[in-house]
């Protein structure tokens, strides 16, 4: 990322080839500036390259490079990179094509190309690989033809560097160019190609530790290592770099688009949602969306608490600000009654409530302006501020006095977010930057890129969960029957609705006694799957003749419908009655591993897809969390005239499942609770049924 | 709208004062050139205003003005609009603020202005407006700062013009300087103020017949008249211009945010959602998305049957784009598998499925671009297409070769719409534009505006309803009990569950043979509410004996729980087994009349609000179309094992209520069947409860 000395193998005199850029770009910013010897072209047919003394053969180099490009095709480029390794080069970057993404013979390939650089320890990025840059010290080893229309910005005064991780060489090159084109400082761009050795992850996890980087742009078609990428997240949030992530794939379309393209594997996009989320990652929707959030992030202003206070000079917008504000779940509280006295005394005609519109009236005193500016962040206390003046930004006539208006309570507030909604130019909108303020035309887009700072500042504050070390839970050698899986999970601490196995009468009038009535009694049968159809259930039982009498008609019943059918006895159990039926489960997310599932059962899983999804193992909090998430939610909450939940119970059982899919290990492919039983308030909850199901 | 004389009441020598800025405005674009006389500025202290010859009052004016600006404050203006319509002018543009925008002795002062203009017939705009503009003959009266950074643009070759309607002055005029910024024509512009008057529907349906105004941009804080709303909607369909419109007040936040802004009524936004949604008008949900939508509608192509098309140099920009079409309902089909094959032996690594990739090889040779967008059109039939060539689109050294391959496509096949999403400066953009192309940067943006032409096209494609009379449906004195409800809209042709009501035990027994069994008997009496509670209700009687049995045992419990209940009978009712429930209701909006609202019953309504409206009447195709959206609606259609449920059935019941609700006239407040049981295909669907609820 940082070398002194780069060799270019396959170099080019002409500067418009591939394996002529990266040389041309590098001797045009300057990389090799009073170092002798740091550019080192390979060529075997000349003896410089772009005015460069070129050696012949990586054997010929002078000195081991601190990093190569290889631009040279198929097997030689192979050869290349086990010289190099041999050299003793620390890395390489593999333009070359026609590996893993070609199919079966290209991946054989590339695995030989890796081979090739496992005994020097070198590593490699790439192959397919449009190549990278730390313009910082004007390091391009890339063959993009973006830079035809400009290099990477410095960072200006007070603000942070973005730097881009692509999958895509097409689009990470896009992202760099178009984050150039809007002012926003990228020192840093790496494309991973086919990631035969560096992937994604450890670019992010690089930048979380890199001085030249303070916001990561990510863009991924498919994780290949979950724990990989998830030491990344974790590295960025611990040194408070928010990481902005465009994941494509989102849509059954999408993810047929994605296959076609590249081998990514697609898992389930509400996983990938919920991992994202869980280390406050802000997934973008739109390239606007992920450029927008990373420029108000370069100001590194990142409020745990945010609030948003607007100041406008049309309450049209004010109103199309609020409805975008509620939409991303940034709140607007209202500014305080003394202050809006204050203002309405300034302009008796002003809205001062927030949105606080300061009408047109301020167009012949702007003093108002400032005065008004002030008071959101002094009195309302926003820790974001929207100031909407339209062209008032770019008009000879106003943004002068403008300027000096809010450069006063800009000054006087740096910890504040200043956002002006203006319609300028791009020069006049540099002017304004040049002041410290952000500059964004569309007041929707400006809420939700003010929002995504919020959501950044809530994570970093987060304390992260120490990591836990979970004894390794013993699975049976096959997927356990529903009575052995109950008894696991009771183990593991989750509550089972109470039941015991009888033999006879007696017994299941004992344990009707124990468990308390009314009770449910159950033929027990491997050989019976559908008791009920047989009338092999019975409900309500109320005392103890009815428990006597029940035993013997269930027997007789499983006699007269199955009479080969084992007769394992009969189950009594409590009969559980108004509570809510949740359904909770882990599943084995191939990338991400045990992940931990709620939902409300019926329709609200089936036709809506209502659940909640977060790694295991959650706690407490974080399982409250999930279930407060559910579209569904008010049901437990006392929706519909039924009485509250008992969500502390559930979250309960939510934790021990999620605790025991952590410490099940990879044999557990899912466990699913369904239904789990939540009664009211203080009562409980209890599981019914239970599958698990291992692998071998 | 077009006049050819002009009054300025209020006239001001100084041109950036609100009275001077409109003279200067029209002097400056050549409103009066060549018509001597055809500006009269009034002033009664000044021989000239700005060089034109002025009158010392509206009684001396020479000739009758078409229209006249009024700019002078309070009750002065009143008089003048007395004296104008006196004089025979045809219209006045008040800028006057101070009225009903204040309060209620402001609204006091509103009526009288509107009385001064009543003898003459003179229409009104405003007061408290900033005014409009028709820049097609430079008539620009109206006082906004906006023309300080350039004027409206003539619409380009083969693009039409927008015409912006706005009830907000400074919003307007934002949404004019935005979409001049762009490169959008907009020959238009008017606001509407107060709406003493003319409104915001009498500009949108003066649009719909102008010829100067292709498309129409409308922004809306609450709609006051809705019948006149609904012609100007319907005028404009006719007319096939599309209409893009900003309605804000969405949410809690963004309605209160209104209240205080303006006096506007906020109805439901579901209802206006349905509204808007029947005579294909686009709802921008930002300002952006609104100058999207109608940048690509200047183009003037609306496929009835939209598809889209994505060629692309980025395999991960196309994944985004099949994202983003799927989330707006676009459809992306694939290419044929003929045209895959030949182009596939174009370009061996392509992907040409849809996101057609023709990767970064076409850099070489770009034919391979050419052949295959027109491969794209022909073979692949898209209505619509997106060339994704981000900075191609402006590199020296591809956007040459690029525009020569793209521009052969684009001018063989003038009924598509063409849209490069491409990353340049405004003036390449301008060069792509003068060729005939649409440009986008956001391709994810761009998705949206496509969908939206399709929409449009949807619309106009569809055979607008006769109006139909309905003879109105007597109603009762006062809201009827439930009995009698049913019977109203069992004659309405809404299917009741079969019942009787019997006064004797052989009554009921002759009932439920004539009803079929089982039968479900209820005990009657207008002062038992709660009938379960005393065990008033039996299920499942199967037999004659078990009705016979189950009168007397009726009568007796409610002798026994209520010995004062009058008793006026049981009531016997088919039981209908196996049917979905649905609420069925007519809502009377303030201003839209009678909706028509069908949803699932239960959690469907109360946790998702998940509910259809359309305006009463709906046919049966309308009607099948509301039930088709409910997120529920897999419910209805064989989802968790249930049978396939008699929608024919439902939506004949929702064109009946819907009909009833037409028919019924202003005093039906709401009526609610809840639920109507829909049974199994062929079934049939029954009320099983209704409420009718009347006004005096």
């Amino acid at each position: 990322m940082r070398p002194r000395s780069v060799a270019v193998v396959g170099a080019s005199d002409d500067a418009t080839r591939i394996g002529g850029r990266p040389l041309a770009y590098m001797l045009s910013q300057g990389f090799a500036q009073g170092r002798e010897g740091a550019l080192m072209p390979v060529n075997p047919n000349r003896a410089t390259v772009q005015g460069v003394p070129a050696f012949a053969s990586v054997a010929a180099l002078p000195q081991a490079p601190d990093a190569a490009i290889v631009a040279i095709p198929g097997e030689a480029a192979i050869q290349a990179v086990a010289d190099l390794g041999a050299k003793g080069c620390g890395a390489a970057i593999v333009f070359t094509a026609g590996f893993a993404e070609t199919g079966e013979a290209g991946a054989a390939m590339q695995a030989r190309l890796l081979e090739a650089a496992r005994p020097s320890g070198m590593r490699l990025l790439g192959p397919n690989c449009l190549g990278m840059f730390n313009a910082t010290l004007g390091y391009f080893p890339i063959f993009s033809a973006s830079f035809e229309n400009g290099w990477p910005r410095p960072a200006a005064r007070g603000m942070g560097g973005v730097g881009i991780a692509s999958q895509s060489g097409a689009y990470g090159s896009h992202l760099f160019a178009a984050a150039r084109d809007r002012g926003i400082a990228t020192p840093v761009l790496v494309t991973t190609g086919n990631e035969a050795d560096l992937g994604l992850s450890d670019i992010i996890g690089w930048m979380a530790e890199s001085e030249e980087v303070q916001v990561i742009a990510a863009y991924a078609e498919g994780i290949q290592n979950g724990p990989r990428f998830i030491a990344a997240l974790q590295a960025a949030r611990a040194a408070k770099k928010p990481v902005v992530m465009m994941k494509v794939g989102r849509s059954a379309l999408g993810q047929a688009a994605a296959q076609s393209h590249t081998a990514s594997i697609a898992g389930d996009d509400r996983v990938m949602d919920a991992v994202l989320a869980e280390f406050g990652v802000h997934r973008a929707r739109t390239t606007e969306e992920l450029l927008d959030v990373c420029y108000v992030a370069q100001r590194g202003i990142f409020p745990a608490r945010n609030s948003l206070g607007v100041v406008t000079i049309s309450g049209g917008a004010g109103v199309l600000m609020s409805d975008a504000a509620e939409a991303v779940g940034l709140p607007m509280p209202p500014m305080p009654e003394a202050a809006q006295q204050k203002l309405k005394e300034l302009v008796p005609f002003s809205s001062p409530l927030n949105p606080v519109d300061c009408t047109a009236q301020a167009f012949n005193d702007m003093s108002v302006i400032g005065a008004f500016a002030e008071s959101m962040v002094t009195d309302g206390g926003y820790a974001s501020v929207i100031a909407f003046f339209t062209q008032w930004g770019a008009s000879p006539s106003t943004a002068p006095r403008l300027r000096a208006e809010l450069k006063k309570v800009l000054d006087a507030h740096p910890d504040r977010i200043f956002l002006l909604s203006i319609l300028a130019p791009l020069e006049r909108v540099r002017e304004w930057e040049a002041d410290g303020f952000l500059c964004m035309e569309d007041p929707s887009r400006a809420v939700v890129a003010l929002a995504a700072m919020g959501r950044f500042g809530a994570a970093f504050a987060e304390a992260p969960a120490a990591a836990e070390d979970l004894a390794e839970i013993p699975l049976p050698a096959v997927s356990p029957n529903e009575a052995d899986a109950k008894r696991i999970l009771e183990a593991a601490g989750i509550p089972l609705v109470p039941e015991a196995a009888c033999q006879s009468a007696e017994d299941a009038v004992n344990a009707a006694e124990a468990i308390g009535y009314p009770v449910v009694a159950k033929i027990l049968s491997p050989d019976i799957l559908h008791k009920s159809e047989i009338g092999g259930v019975l409900l309500n039982l109320g005392h103890a003749a009815a428990v006597r009498e029940g035993f013997a008609l269930l027997k007789q019943r499983a006699r007269a419908h199955a009479p080969n059918a084992r007769i394992d006895g009969v189950l009594i159990a409590r009969q559980v009655v108004g509570g809510t039926e949740i359904a909770l489960g882990v599943v084995r997310d191939p990338v991400f591993g045990p992940m931990a599932m709620v939902g409300l059962g019926g329709v609200f899983i089936e036709i809506f897809a209502d659940v909640a999804f977060r790694r295991c193992p959650v706690d407490a909090a974080q399982a409250e969390a999930m279930i407060r998430s559910l579209r569904g939610f008010p049901l437990l909450d006392g929706a519909r005239g039924k009485p509250k939940a008992d969500v502390a119970a559930l979250a309960q059982a939510l934790v021990a499942l999620s605790r025991f899919g952590a410490a099940a290990g990879p044999r557990l492919a899912s466990a699913e609770i369904n239904p789990l039983l939540v009664l009211p308030e203080g009562q409980g909850a209890f599981a019914a049924d239970a599958v698990l199901e291992l692998t071998d």
